[in-house]
């Protein structure tokens, strides 16, 4: 998908604060680093990322704690945060992003569709967001991703303001 | 991007065939995942995934061995093949299919743009296929989805005659 202003704002203020960017996605799949590598300079701050689209994967690639995913199940907002520190700390990166939700069709673990959580784990804390999104599964994985990149870049930007 | 034609085979033959799928990517970026979770009844059979865009992660998050990258650089089919077998292994899969190539503008590291090796790694064993593409980033990187899941369309094709 074509960049949003929000993702060409993030990676360029990144590669102005020489800081790197991993991802860790379920119901986006791929789509949040596919996104980001259409960006020209990206390899300049972009690492890579995990795909964690069956949920003992958030567990084994993304270090989530298994008592958790049992209790929550994935779709959750502290199953969000600890997959963008998971991506932040495996793949060795200044910054991590998440998504986790229900693209639909159907309601998943009693979650409705449209139901989606990003996050974003930073050197300086992990913050998250819950979405209540309408539309079909395109619909709803567009518009995750644009929403984990506009998080990223308001953190990104408070960080400027606080320095 | 919209799933090829193969790509909804192999997806059709791995549901039949109760078979699981991961993917390493790395000048793909999550192109192939993200193209995979958007095909009908995928979840039954795709995993997950690895992008692993910067070197080190191949090594990292994929296994490929560190002497292999430093000796013949990433883009090279061995990697690819090893990428392959990573994704397979790290995401607990059947199949792992992975890409590693020169998407462009400028060459790296001595190898020219569109130099793209995709790779298969099943229960029997790895294959590999060297492409020529042409085009910009974006062509070259969709070509290269496309025909990381034909390969892997072929195979599961042979599969089902050998048995």
């Amino acid at each position: 998908m074509e960049p949003s202003v929000a993702a060409v704002d993030a990676v360029a203020r990144l590669i102005e604060r020489r800081e790197t960017l991993a991802t860790a996605e379920s119901l986006t799949g791929g789509l949040v680093a596919a996104t980001l590598v259409e960006i020209p300079g990206v390899s300049a701050v972009f690492r890579g990322g995990l795909v964690v689209y069956a949920t003992e994967l958030k567990a084994v690639l993304a270090g989530v704690p298994a008592t958790l995913l049992a209790e929550r199940g994935p779709v959750d907002p502290d199953v969000a945060k600890a997959l963008a520190t998971g991506a932040r700390e495996r793949c060795g990166a200044d910054w991590g992003i998440a998504t986790t939700g229900v693209a639909g069709p159907d309601p998943q673990d009693g979650k409705p569709v449209g139901l989606v959580y990003v996050a974003v784990a930073g050197p300086h804390g992990t913050d998250v967001r819950e979405l209540k999104l309408a539309g079909n599964r395109t619909v709803i994985r567009t518009k995750s991703v644009t929403a984990v990149l506009s998080l990223l870049s308001e953190k990104l930007q408070e960080r400027s303001q606080a320095a």
